[in-house]
C-alpha cells in the first residue's frame, strides 16, 4: 500500500486537490504533517469535491517520523536534488512505480513525502527517505505546484497497477514456461561450452525481447535445427 | 508541436495552473475558446507564478473550429466516452504520447482539447476530434480536475520527448550496427535452413531484447561457438 504524506502544506486548495486525486487514482491513506491550512476548512473541502471523506479520514501528525514510523519504504519527492542529500540518482516517477509495484498488493506501507509549497523538503527531511523521486521537468521552470506533482506520481503508480493486472492475468502473450523450456533446451544442446554470463545474457534477451509465443517458437525452430545438425554429426 | 486548447474554462485558477504546467513541461501554444474567467486576471496570474508570459501570449478565440483549423491532428480528452461519439476505443495518455511522438519535431500542430470544468466536451465537440484520450481513473470517482488532467497528459508527452532523445542521441547503449552484423553473421552461418519469418522473429527479439552491446557480444559468443562446430565438422 501507498501512503501520501504532505509535509506542512500551506494551502487548503492543494490539500483538497490531493484528496480528490487520491480518490481518482485509488489511494486511501493521507497523512498531514503540521498542516498550515485546515484540511476540513472551506477551501480544502471545496477542492476535494467528491473526496471529502479522504480529508475526514486523514491523519494529522506532528513530525515526519510519526508519519513514516510503520512504513517499509520511504520515498521523498524533490524538484532539484541538492548535492548533499542525494546518495543515489533520483528515480523518475515511472522508475519508482515500476520498482515498487509489488507494494500494491502488500500490507506493507510505502510512504511518499511531498514538501511544503514554497520550499519543498529540507536536506534533513530528505535524509529520512530511502529513495528520491524527481519529475523530469524543463530546465526553464522545474518547480511544479504541489498538487500537480502529486497527480503525476499517483497517476504513474495507478498505471503500473493496471499493468500489473495485465501481466498477472491470463492470457499472457508470452508464456514464461515456454521461455524457460526453450532456454533449458538451449543449455542442454549448445550451452555447456559457454560461460554462465553469456547464457544469462542470452536468457535475458529472450525474456525481454520475445513478445509472443509465436516468436518464441521461431527460436525453438532455429534451435531444433541446430540440435539436429549438431547431434547428427 | 502540441497546442493546448481549453474550451470555455470557468476558473482563473485552472487557467493559471495550466500555464504553469505548460512551462514546466516545455509547451508553448495555449488557445482559450470563450474563457469564462479572465486569463490575465488576478487569480490566473497568481496560479501561473513564473509562467505569466504563457497567459500573455495565449490566443483567445470564439470557436473550437478557430482553434483547430490549422492543426494536422485533433485529440479530445474525455473522462467517460459516451456511446455515441466514440468510434474507436480512447487512447490512454501513454498510448497517445507514443503514437504522436514524432510531432515533437514537427511544425505541424496536434491540438489537445480539454473541456469545461463542470461538464467536459459535448458530443458535438468530441466529433470534431480525430482521437479521444482518456486518463485511466478509478470507477469510484473518475472525474479529475481540469488542470490535473492537463498535468498528466503534458507529463506523458514530455516523458515521450525525453525517450525520443534517448533513442536518437548517441551514445546508445545498443549499437544498431552491431546487432545488424550479428544478425547477418547468423544468417550466413545457420540461417539459410530456416524460413524468412523465423529469421525475422529472431531478429526482432535481438533488437528489442538486447539492452547493451555487452549482451549482444554474448550472443556473438554463442554464435561463434556454433559456427566453429558447424563448419568444423
Amino acid at each position: 500500500m501507498f501512503r501520501v504524506v504532505l509535509v506542512e502544506p500551506h494551502y487548503g486548495g492543494n490539500i483538497g486537490s490531493v484528496a480528490r486525486l487520491m480518490q481518482n487514482f485509488g489511494f486511501r491513506e493521507l497523512y498531514l504533517v503540521n498542516p498550515l491550512a485546515n484540511p476540513l476548512g472551506d477551501e480544502a473541502m471545496r477542492w476535494a469535491v467528491h473526496a471529502k471523506h479522504v480529508l475526514e479520514s486523514a491523519r494529522i501528525v506532528k513530525s515526519i517520523e510519526e508519519a513514516i514510523d510503520d512504513c517499509a519504504v520511504v520515498a521523498a519527492t524533490t524538484a532539484k536534488p541538492g548535492p548533499k542529500m542525494v546518495r543515489r540518482t533520483p528515480l523518475t516517477p515511472r522508475e519508482f512505480a515500476e520498482k515498487f509495484s509489488e507494494y500494491w498488493n502488500s500490507d506493507e506501507r510505502v510512504a511518499i513525502l511531498f514538501g511544503r509549497e514554497p520550499s519543498g523538503l529540507t536536506n534533513e527531511e530528505l535524509e529520512l527517505a530511502d529513495i528520491a523521486v524527481t519529475i523530469p521537468t524543463s530546465q526553464e521552470y522545474p518547480a511544479m505546484n504541489l498538487s500537480h506533482s502529486v497527480g503525476v506520481i499517483l497517476y504513474e503508480l495507478a498505471m503500473q497497477k493496471r499493468m500489473n493486472r495485465k501481466v498477472y492475468d491470463p492470457p499472457r502473450e508470452q508464456s514464461y514456461e515456454l521461455a524457460e523450456r526453450i532456454f533449458q533446451h538451449f543449455i542442454d544442446t549448445i550451452g555447456r561450452q559457454n560461460p554462465q554470463e553469456t547464457m544469462n545474457a542470452f536468457k535475458a534477451i529472450l525474456r525481454r525481447g520475445a513478445k509472443t509465443d509465436k516468436e518464441l517458437r521461431a527460436v525453438i525452430g532455429v534451435l531444433s535445427e541446430i540440435e539436429k545438425r549438431w547431434l547428427g554429426r
